[in-house]
């Protein structure tokens, strides 16, 4: 079976590991018979989790790693002194080709340090952007950068555009996906100077669909199907999401629960509801994916459960079988050669 | 009656003018013995509207100006061309001492380019904000700088950090209000090179109550009373509010319409939810004003009906009543002298 994708899997990271890291490692070698699953960290505690299920033996593989960086530690010391962590061993199986993919609960800053240090950078790619997949009211967008690299440059958001469209494309099945820039107003002249310099760029940007500015206010509504930014407002998108989210849908429990007429409705209107608000979950798509490196990352939410693990995991076969990385090194160089 | 606070009101600013802009003065002036609005606009369309209503003759008069700028037009070139226009002539009248404020729903980079070129800024104060008024889930908060001035500097965040704790202060009246500044994270080592130079700068300010970064997630639950950032990511939080709020509401009501079940309980949620709903809505507040100027300017929605209108007229008072722009000459002064 040599045709299996590999995938490395941090079973110490996150607030639930390794108990429903496990637990998706094992949903995801049942879902699919391509994967094969490597878990790293702590031998015992692992293996007395695995003991839990019935899973294809030859499916999953313990690695042990001792260490575990926490989500409070300094990333770039981590990763120089905690060789035999999960996150440090994890992605050293990727840099040696062992796996394809490496996927983390743990701390984002590890992760995107040792992404960048560990698994190491395709060819031309200057900055690999953190991309997760957000949930707008015509399906999904990619938001890219959201996190990975501050003042960022234009050079860098116009390879953001790159690769957003082929991961739209590719893995999501968007055709001739929208790139929008995130702007204040939708006219060119608008913007700060970082988004002034990189708006002409991405409009002469061949084999990207470059539709202009984005407003915020129109990111939730799908107005664009990659959404180009640099990290620091991509995070306070991706918050501004969870936050107002959040705080609307409890707020709105809350209404609901405050008349005796209002809670017999409540009980009326919940199923309906539960299905509708399901469709806004940010983690239903799993983990964000940190695009241009040698070998595919996947940082998961800290808070995930085994569902977002088992999703992260599997996401990672399309990534392999649409050969997402090849398609940038093309890109790239593409752009390099023009 | 001198002790009267005199409002200019853009009469032909936003889409719902002259109708709901002289509706709005007229109920704010039966609101308030105390204010008295020029209406700023072609007189023969405003004086129609106004004859509609038996509003205080000695509390409304009109000022003509003949010309509009639109909101597509450049605001510079706008406000150099069209002197006879409702917005060149009502903040005239605030430069010349007649008015105490001005109100506008007219075009926004009118308005602020206006605001700082012909009411002029407070001695000492580098970039006058525009501060919206945002709700959260323990009341309001201040959003400082929304979109007036694009890539700022630390010591601009510096003042709008004081502008806006005396604003929250004084006008809406929170004790001792919690500084917070926009970050990608709570500890003091995140953020981009502006949050990094602005941090050590907050926090040695006095006179404020720096808490320190404030993720944009924990704006909407109300974790901090002003929260300062750039007008970009400001502008950013603000869309991002309506766009998520606005589509999940929508998301909600096509949920409660998707079954028999569901549209029965959705009759009896409404009145309630309708109430919650009300606490969330971003027009309640009035305009954003225009903070660091000789006068007040208060922008207020496009889309303003005449409550919002009347809500921004009445703002007017308790910022002169208060003194507010006293308070930040004081505040601005020592700032230079230490």
């Amino acid at each position: 079976m040599s045709e299996r994708i590999n995938v490395a899997v941090d079973a110490m990271g996150g607030d639930n590991a390794p108990a429903e890291v496990v637990k998706g490692a094992v949903e995801a070698v049942r879902e699919s018979a391509k994967i094969k699953v490597f878990l790293v960290g702590r031998e015992a505690a692992v293996k007395a989790e695995l003991a839990k299920y019935d899973a294809a033996q030859d499916q999953i593989e313990i690695v042990d790693a001792s260490e575990v960086i926490e989500t409070a530690e300094p990333p770039v010391a981590a990763i120089r002194a905690k060789k035999d962590s999960s996150i440090v061993k994890g992605m050293k199986l990727v840099k040696e080709g062992r796996c394809d993919a490496f996927v983390s609960a743990g701390s984002t800053g590890a992760v995107l340090v040792g992404g960048q240090v560990l698994v190491g950078r395709i060819k031309g790619v200057e900055r690999p952007p953190l991309a997760p997949v957000i949930p707008t009211a015509k399906g999904a967008a990619l938001l890219i950068d959201c996190g990975a690299n501050v003042d960022a440059r234009a050079s860098h958001l116009v390879q953001f555009a790159k690769m957003g469209s082929i991961y739209m494309e590719h893995i999501l099945g968007v055709k001739n996906p929208r790139v929008g820039i995130v702007n204040i107003g939708a006219e060119e002249e608008k913007g700060n100077a970082l988004v002034k310099e990189t708006f002409p760029l991405l409009k002469a940007c061949k084999g990207i669909n470059f539709i202009g500015s984005v407003e915020a206010r129109d990111i939730p509504a799908g107005e664009a199907d990659v959404i180009v930014c640099e990290a620091f407002v991509g995070n306070v998108i991706l918050k501004m999401y969870e936050g107002v989210g959040g705080t609307l849908i409890q707020e709105v429990k809350r209404g609901m629960m405050s008349t005796l007429r209002s809670k017999i409705g409540a009980l009326l209107v919940k199923p309906a509801l539960k299905e509708t608000l399901k469709a806004f979950d940010l983690e239903q798509y799993g983990g964000a994916p940190l695009l241009g490196l040698k070998g595919l990352v996947v940082k998961t939410h800290g808070s995930s459960k085994s569902v977002e693990v088992k999703n992260s995991i599997l996401q990672c076969i399309a990534f392999q079988e649409q050969k997402i990385n090849d398609k940038i090194r093309e890109q790239i160089v593409q752009q390099e050669e023009t």
